[in-house]
């Protein structure tokens, strides 16, 4: 973690978040005022022309740009590998990033697609967090040290941001995380993750119950809670949400690992994750309940539940679509269009 | 219509039909072969990796490519909107094909976005079909001429063929063609299309249930569907799903016209529109149903409810992800990375 921190404390954090800005309401309005005159029945590009305004909005300009989305995929270590939590060995996030770096993995392929360059972010790979069923995943300095971090990866120069993540282990974090902010029962927020099931599933769950009870009164607020039970990557992905926000990036999360680290910011007001748009829903059962939550409808729904940013990837031509709609259609003035009354 | 037909009546595209030839199972069966061995938990593409399979069978070779998508959008003209059925005047249509000449239209803007050509055809813009609440909309002459016109419409050199349309009055084609082929009632296929509501959405309904009333003893399948029913635009649109088969192209199908166009094939046997997918499920609320008749689970959701092929021109992102996805990962064994036992 090369860079220098914009951060040092929760309460530095708290205080960022507290002063979120809003959205461009300047620039929201030209889109919105724009789109009845395009050649095509009212609304009938569903949600594009939602898209092409909320681009607008938080990218503070209109007409809305795509042409330069950036993909970071943020990758950590969990010392809750410890419990059998994974079908995977977890030197397999090591043997992922360097996938990653050789163009091997499938978000090297989308990515390609896309036309975007994919920044690859480790995060202290060597030193795994703590089993947060012994005691919390991160003292607050280093859960603090990974949302500055994360803060920090974030440039001006970013049409849209797609967060994700790489951790063998984080999808029991991510569980922890939601029963931590939810409540509920760990079952309802436990999956297969990478594949486990039968009796191995029942234990991921136990370990997620355990966790959040040992945890229970420690866990205050968000940033307690990804302290408690998070991981480092999971908390650099929630930097990244704040950095974008006060750099006028909107952003595409990933699925369930990636909205559960967003979903720590939720509490501290309304609207905290406005500038986000969900890019798909995970196979992951999990995900659907906290989108329910969060109110965040998904773009996509394919069944995937890879992570490595790779529904948030292909989020990005849905996007793409928005603008290029919104702003390359004729209006009917122009194309001579007879418009309904 | 210059091109040269291949059939000539509806006994010659029911010999076709009968005799479509099946998917490439030794392409499929490599596709799935590879599969389990990319750098990736099992399944955790999801619907992407089916596509690669499907990709595969459908165009007959592994490894599938997606370099060359064709976008065919058919244009046509409806009695029946003297009814009073659209939002829109039926001058619409032409000005609309102009505009698509023009780059204007939101199909220009998907098609640049994907890089693939937009090919506009006319069918008789100056003929409307007859308003089938008097009459047949075509005689079988003018049905099977629109057909074989779609059918030769189709290239070999296409990775994927999306269909779409232009035509004032056709949801309420479609509405028909639907209520006629699975029967219901006419309320349940009939929706707003372009933007009609209130008392005017009720006589649309009304129309359909005369039209389906009139005609219902000569009914008997479903090319005699679009015959009474249909316009030249849908009946183009079943013969490219038709040219597409016989050609080794898989056919991405758009909103609720184009899938019921697709439909009047679907009772000649099993299996007739495997080489096809549907791109998206269309706001009009008739094309869930449809789909649900069908068994063919959309690809997208977004609300969308346009036509001009706009759902299907998205959908290409997500199959040509799902080519580089299975093309271009690396195995376990090629990345040195630990697979599950």
């Amino acid at each position: 973690m090369a860079k220098k921190t914009t951060v040092q404390t929760f309460d530095d954090i708290r205080a960022l978040i507290r002063k979120f800005p809003g959205s461009d309401n300047g620039a929201a309005g030209l889109a919105i005022a724009r789109e009845p005159q395009l050649t095509k029945p009212p609304g009938s590009l569903g949600r594009l022309e939602n898209i092409a305004a909320w681009l607008a909005a938080w990218q503070g300009r209109h007409p809305p740009l795509m042409d330069k989305p950036r993909i970071h995929v943020f990758a950590g270590n969990h010392g809750v590998t410890g419990r059998g939590v994974s079908a995977y060995p977890p030197e397999v996030t090591v043997q992922m990033v360097v996938n990653f770096k050789d163009g091997g993995a499938a978000i090297n392929q989308l990515c390609r697609m896309i036309g975007a360059e994919l920044c690859v972010e480790e995060l202290g790979l060597d030193q795994p967090t703590r089993d947060f069923t012994e005691g919390p995943a991160m003292d607050e300095d280093e859960c603090a040290e990974a949302v500055a971090f994360g803060m920090d990866v974030v440039t001006e120069d970013t049409d849209v941001l797609c967060l994700g993540e790489m951790g063998i282990g984080n999808t029991t974090s991510a569980a922890a995380i939601c029963h931590g902010l939810y409540g509920g029962e760990a079952v309802d927020w436990t999956g297969p993750g990478t594949g486990v099931s039968g009796q191995a599933l029942v234990d991921k769950a136990a370990v997620v119950a355990e966790a959040v009870f040992l945890h229970r009164k420690k866990m205050i607020d968000g940033l307690d809670v990804m302290r408690c039970v998070g991981g480092r990557e999971l908390a650099a992905i929630a930097g990244a949400v704040i950095g974008a926000r006060l750099k006028q990036v909107p952003v595409l999360l990933d699925g369930y690992v990636c909205t559960a680290a967003a979903a720590v910011l939720a509490g501290y007001g309304d609207g905290m994750l406005d500038h986000c748009m969900v890019a798909h829903v995970s196979a992951e059962p999990g995900h659907k309940l906290l989108l329910e939550k969060l109110g965040m409808p998904p773009l996509l729904d394919l069944g995937m539940r890879l992570g490595e940013a790779s529904g948030a990837a292909l989020a990005v031509s849905i996007l793409r679509a928005a603008a290029a709609c919104h702003t390359g259609m004729a209006t009917f003035a122009e194309a001579g269009v007879t418009d309904i009354e």
